[in-house]
């Protein structure tokens, strides 16, 4: 059975519409999509640390439009792995597994992976929305889209749009 | 630079040394060596479940002899990650960083994987005390000797006695 390595933030776990919320409830208005196009997390929302930081940002991430009902399928037909780099924020950690929990109930702690470099992993695909995690792996990789990868045009990793892209691919 | 994955409990962590303290807490004595030689700690320390559940277990736990003072040694040789089998004991991931923190201060978040299964685990040494975990493992494979495997003479892993003993194979 093939092993496949899916990121959590980005992918998963629907940290943009947080950053957002934030940024509205801090700034007092939202961010128009152009002005965080292409431009890495930490610089469209200068605070951003500070809100992953606030206990709870983690238990409250919407879950990604599709990923569920996919993510159930893949867990049929694949060895699924959720791999998080999270150990730069410790806090973190129980409250992922808390919010994979609740959404992802099929998922077991087996199947998880709290790590703070992707260096270390080995599977046969990953799906991830950072370069620095798929530039290092092995495998097959799908380039998740998200406003701070969107500009960059590279092709050594299959761009998916979606959940249901994925599905096409993998299904 | 050769990577290495290091396993915390039974490896770093001396959890033999507190199971035996949780025990002569519980049952008014110390367990004696040969009454649990060979034998899953689960059996050799029926409780044992209870006590990892406890708050604060993870962070009470003493440190291996030898182990600071040669892990800081390949820290400067290897690419070093400890590797922890804990999303079963949500609860101990932040304690288990914090006592890293503590007693190998040299180690960053960066090197820290906190996981269930170690299939998913990519270097070229591990060091682990399970079999469940060497024998997946493609790279070579370092036994450190635990009462629960001194018995099985599997002769698949290089076993390793000591931190002295891992000194004079890897540096």
């Amino acid at each position: 059975m093939k092993k496949i390595a899916v990121d959590m933030d980005g992918v998963l776990a629907n940290v943009y519409e947080l950053y957002h919320q934030f940024h509205e409830r801090d700034f007092g208005k939202r961010k128009l999509p152009e002005e965080i196009m292409g431009i890495p997390e930490g610089e469209a929302f200068p605070t951003i640390r500070q809100f992953i930081y606030e206990t709870g940002f983690f238990l409250n991430v919407p879950v990604i439009e599709g990923s569920q009902e996919v993510m159930r399928k893949l867990n049929q037909q694949y060895e699924l792995y959720i791999v998080s780099a999270a150990t730069e924020f410790p806090k973190s950690l129980p409250e992922k597994q808390t919010w994979l929990g609740q959404h992802f109930p099929f998922i077991s702690w087996q199947q998880m992976v709290f790590c703070g470099s992707k260096k270390v992993i080995k599977a046969d695909i990953m799906i991830d929305d950072h370069f620095k995690n798929l530039d290092y792996f092995e495998g097959q990789t799908l380039l998740f889209t998200q406003p701070h990868n969107c500009r960059n045009n590279d092709h050594q990793h299959t761009r998916v749009d979606s959940w249901s892209a994925i599905e096409k691919l993998l299904l």
